[in-house]
């Protein structure tokens, strides 16, 4: 296996710190098991977590307004799929890439699958992609792509989600990401009715290419790039395109989709009940899709989705089997730094949820005790877990502190003299 | 029949507003053959639309802080149909009064009933109240009523919409409206999961008892008076509710429900689209469920949401039949104007609804040529129908201005004199 | 001294917990010894840290839709201030409590001192109330009061404040709290310049009775119970109110007083720079001014609240000397229970900000190394300090776990035997 | 004088369409006669009446995700004024362009200038840009610009402000426009204190240079391209920036800087009370800075902001002066048809503005009548006013319905023919 980051540079920074991990490590699982809780069970659990990394997410975001690139931008997918195992290899927590077509489109697929392989990485969902128009596109999205008023670009989006089919099928993926901005920018500019009828009947097409083992989850946004309007716009449509198109359709939730002051743990709940919650793009947000960093902002509020997901598992909820992915746009930080913290962040928030007293809280809901039902899961959330996820890494190769051990490495610097260096672009209003 | 303003009043009223009126008619109606459209035929339509008027709408509204009592308060159901008829009378717009149980219940239903014939009303949906408790009620609903954890107390609640199903019945209503508070202020106090598994096993009963000819809506909202989750939260939870329930129960849109930002519009086209649209509480938000005058604050809203009304009304979708009714709280002004303005206001929105050139909006939105997409719709906003919408009252009895002739009538100063002055409510702070 | 829990009780608590809170101290000693924090300073700035309890937060709270009592609702000030020494007692966090007149007004204002006293509690700050009418009152509030179009209202609302200002003289208060629910429902209604103009006037006269050791906190909301506009909407207007009065004038702000996504901490921070943050209303809020426990919904925007705190105080910031209250209401707990974990929330915010390492932080910011500044605060924030916070109530007396104890003693049923039943309230609608 | 659009186009296009305008004049102009208004004074008024077109306006907008080009876009600044001149030719409504730098340097000023004067058109404010890097800009914007933690950072910022001043004084333009993107993605990237210090010390340079004549205004903007905190966050913030700088120092309105539900109408109100308006962006927005046309979702909004501003300008408010600009982003619609809409839209929200019966308002303000109040206002927003803005174009040379006019005149098509195809824009996501 080929790994970015020398062995011998995270045996020693591990060496450092274990002594000192074992000892937190040990007083925790002390306090826990006052608490009837095992903490080897739980770390256990959590070295079997993974989330699944964006390829496109290694590279520095933007906004409208600028990009301002880092040092050492991956070029291609090859230098992304490098990137990438930086943070499988640092925090042991990402085994699995997410590819997003054309951005990654190669010559050669069984290569990719071979180099993803060696790196020790698997391949996700495919994500397509007709909310861009590419070179030598004939059609145009500017007005929308499966739900466009025109038959024939809604054919090409169509065709474009099966090629993603066919690239993922070689890779060994087994579902089907899709996002569109298609929307209106102006009452009257658009049907919603007839849109939305166009979309589910492109969304069928696809939906027939796909193999009999995959999934296709959809994801819903409820603004921007369309301001207006937009197709697929809030939980109840996703639901209702799930439940039209048929059982191997599903929701994607991402936590910065939704209205102000949604309470998304309950959206996760419902769609969970009714079997249709396809998996996350975990990312963190204080105004719309700001696409920061998983549990930057709102720590808590991603402990409660994890909450539900592990009521949820420990019910055996039926279907429940929900893909796991970080989306984010990194502007201002290293984005192999900021996926492996956010990596973190989610295994963080399913160790936390996994200590809650479950036998408690479902008595204090019986018998309405608000405030030690809210009690309950506040000290499952206030328990510092760090030890637990360290000790998991240690124990699968990875690093006590990653974002120490990947500065120390100098990973950044080698590819920085490796890739050249990218120009800062103006953003979409220029 | 019996009418609380005299006929004398309002002709005397009309007659010195009459010719301008005719004329104002005869040139709006000259523009608007220029634009292909018919006045008479749109006076028509606006002259058979009606909306309900809800019965505690006619007593001063108050906030959690104050409540400030008008002069000449309604004191039981009675007086407030009188103050109802007055609505109608001069508005002709209102034929029907919404009625609440136990606020307006009586010991003879049948003197009710006749009552509101006496005074030219009919009775519109039913409405149920599980969101507070009775003097005397065995249980309470201060941890919910229809999803509450005990079963005695949701069969509690079950039985309280039967009653009001029972009642409605001797009433010649022909719905039932469930709006329920049942959600938690802290996570962790309820499983959402279980609640609404509960929810729908308790509806499940009220709709058992649901006469062939009646239809049940049941009414989502995002907060308030639960302020951490709801159970009825959105429209999706709401188009879940309506599924599992059956053929007779449908969803009801309010105005004021939803999160910030929310384009509500889409929601109804949804509805309709899936045919579980039931109908709507007509207001007006700024903030949240601030039941302001309908209008008042955001009428291009309104508009937009009749826009797809009368689409739906012109391309007949399929078990399209909407109800129509008023839900504010009115706590600065006279009760009685605000829901004649607003009625007036509802019926502006349909007018100019009426008024859009659709056959060129479809080719506008064929051709992406969202400028004029949006340019046909303001083309009929911009339009002042006013004239249509006296024109319409006059022929049927009502008064050009109708907050003019009943200032002039002085009928609050006459029940003032009736009733005794009520005493300034301390909020539920207190 | 009077005590509500006997002594016995709470030392009989702490006895069974003593050694295991100890030993969890003596490991977070160690851990943060390790960080360079030595953890007795911390404890010692805890234990020296006190929120005020509002008199009315002991009695169960509302909604415009319903208000559900508890058992044992306090029936006046003198029951309440009971009710705020047992969370003083078990707490050691709240040694004050704020008055609000009319609701706590007695012939006697220095039996009311002394039986402060004899509870071991002082008078915080006291809050006027001119957005409720009471029995007698000549002028009503329903159009406004220090803002209301006509001057003889405003007479009687000036009069108001300067009679709670003589009071809290009587009872060792040094500052006046004023929240106004004046506004307007319509466009239109009122003339913002015009009522700016009169509320600021209005509350010159106020100032003007200010005694030279006082402060005066004035208050923002954004909306309710107005709500199209609000007199006092935001910090920009309050910041103006302030500057204009002079000295003495400060801002309070309330954590669920603003808009959906606002930067809260942000708003502290400006104020501490410009000399004008007075103090703090604490609770928590999902969608608008809910008032639920402080802490309960996201308890890291509260620790970032603290985080500012800390840094100027840490800096000595000229002028900086906030007040620190909670508002809260308990519809669904014993208000007991909630003000006793609200207060060691706010305290946990304060421990937590006090361990944040300001030098690194520092340094991180003139870096621009965006990801370690979050980390800084994060690994302060997910320290759990509850031993650090146990050990202060123990050593002054409190209880280890204060719910736990506060159940224990029975309080609620021994005053629910002594203090008749109240009655369901039906909310503000009715 | 060069023109666009041939004379005789207009000509012709007038031709066939003023028996009808007049005849709706003369109609309308009867009716404000009944209520006591001289349309002609409205008309005068309207006509004298003018708003600036951004030069980057012209141009088709895009997201972060993805930039639609349409045919004949501009390639420079002569292009951009080229078409800015169309939008004044067909609507009069915007004498003047408001320039950005470095988008439109170019090495001749004086050529600028005489370009600018030939096609009939002023120049307004200058805006500057700190929020991108230029290609061969020492110094990188990432981290911030004019609060930038790096003293020669915020030097270069501060230089290039000078810079666009003087370019402005060389083109007659009076004022400077200064919006920033400073801001932090993490709570800890940045100190808010010292940001908004540094940012103020670097602002009084800036203020420093500014000529006697000359304004500037500082715009604030509640988030993005920040998405967890903005160093001119709010108008509280901009206030204290103009407090700070100076009495030539002013605060920009941009419609869609600001929080959910924000009553924009106040703070225009605010502002104009305490001397600081500097003037608007006009758009239109659903969620956030959306960016959309002018009046197309919110028109009643737009007018309560008009009837501020008319309501100050009647009153003769001491320092009212505001700059009025459209600021908006066109991604699905040709942007000379938009900005010639929402030109006639700002226009339309001023002349329905001028319509409100103020002595009425003032009278119900002061008897607290809110009903009437708002019917003042709805009264004068629901007057058709195109007869009049249409009349006001027409007698000053402009078009009747210039979007119309446009299309007929081909001016697109011609210019498509001239520049070059426009490739696909990535957006700053890619």
């Amino acid at each position: 296996m080929t790994k970015m980051i020398a062995d011998s540079t995270i045996e020693q920074h591990n060496g450092e710190r274990l002594d000192t991990l074992r000892a937190d490590y040990t007083r925790l699982g002390e306090q826990l098991a006052r608490r009837g809780i095992d903490i080897e069970t739980v770390k256990d659990r959590v070295a079997g977590y993974g989330v699944a990394v964006p390829s496109w997410g290694v590279g520095t975001g933007g906004t409208r307004f600028a990009r301002f690139p880092g040092q050492g931008e991956p070029r291609h997918i090859f230098d992304k799929l490098e990137d990438c195992s930086v943070i499988q290899q640092l925090t042991r927590a990402t085994p699995t890439v997410s590819l997003h077509i054309p951005w990654d489109k190669v010559s050669d697929v069984a290569e990719l699958r071979e180099r993803g392989n060696a790196l020790g990485l698997g391949f996700d969902a495919m994500n397509s992609n007709t909310f861009q128009d590419q070179p030598g596109q004939p059609l145009s999205y500017k007005y929308g792509s499966l739900s466009h008023s025109d038959a024939a670009t809604r054919s090409q989006a169509v065709e474009h989600n099966i090629e993603c089919i066919e690239i993922g099928k070689q890779l060994g993926s087994r579902a089907l990401t899709v996002w569109i901005g298609d929307g209106s920018n102006f009452p009257g500019q658009s049907n919603f009715t007839r849109s939305f009828e166009r979309y589910l009947e492109a969304m069928k097409q696809v939906y027939a290419a796909l193999p009999d083992d995959w999934r296709v989850f959809t994801e819903h946004k409820m603004f921007e790039p369309a301001f207006y309007s937009t197709v697929v716009q809030d939980w109840g449509s996703n639901y209702l395109i799930a439940k039209e198109l048929g059982p191997k359709a599903f929701c994607l939730v991402d936590l910065g989709h939704h209205a102000p002051n949604t309470n998304i743990e309950m959206i996760v709940a419902r769609l969970i009940q009714f079997g249709k919650l396809g998996g996350f793009h975990f990312n963190d947000s204080k105004y719309g899709d700001d696409d920061l960093d998983t549990g930057s902002i709102d720590p808590y509020r991603l402990f409660l989705v994890f909450n539900e997901l592990v009521d949820a598992e420990v019910r055996n909820a039926p279907g429940f089997e929900p893909a796991h992915m970080l989306d984010q746009s990194h502007n201002v930080t290293d984005p192999i730094e900021s996926l492996m913290v956010s990596a973190m962040e989610v295994a963080r928030a399913y160790a936390q949820a996994l200590l809650v007293d479950r036998k408690a809280l479902a008595g204090y809901q019986e018998a309405n005790d608000a405030l030690m039902g809210s009690e309950t899961l506040k000290v499952a959330f206030r328990t510092d877990v760090e030890p637990i996820l360290a000790m998991a890494r240690v124990e699968s190769g990875g690093a006590i502190a990653p974002v120490d051990c990947y500065r120390t490495a100098g990973y950044r610097t080698r590819v920085a003299s490796e890739r050249p260096a990218a120009t800062a672009g103006g953003g979409g209003i220029v």
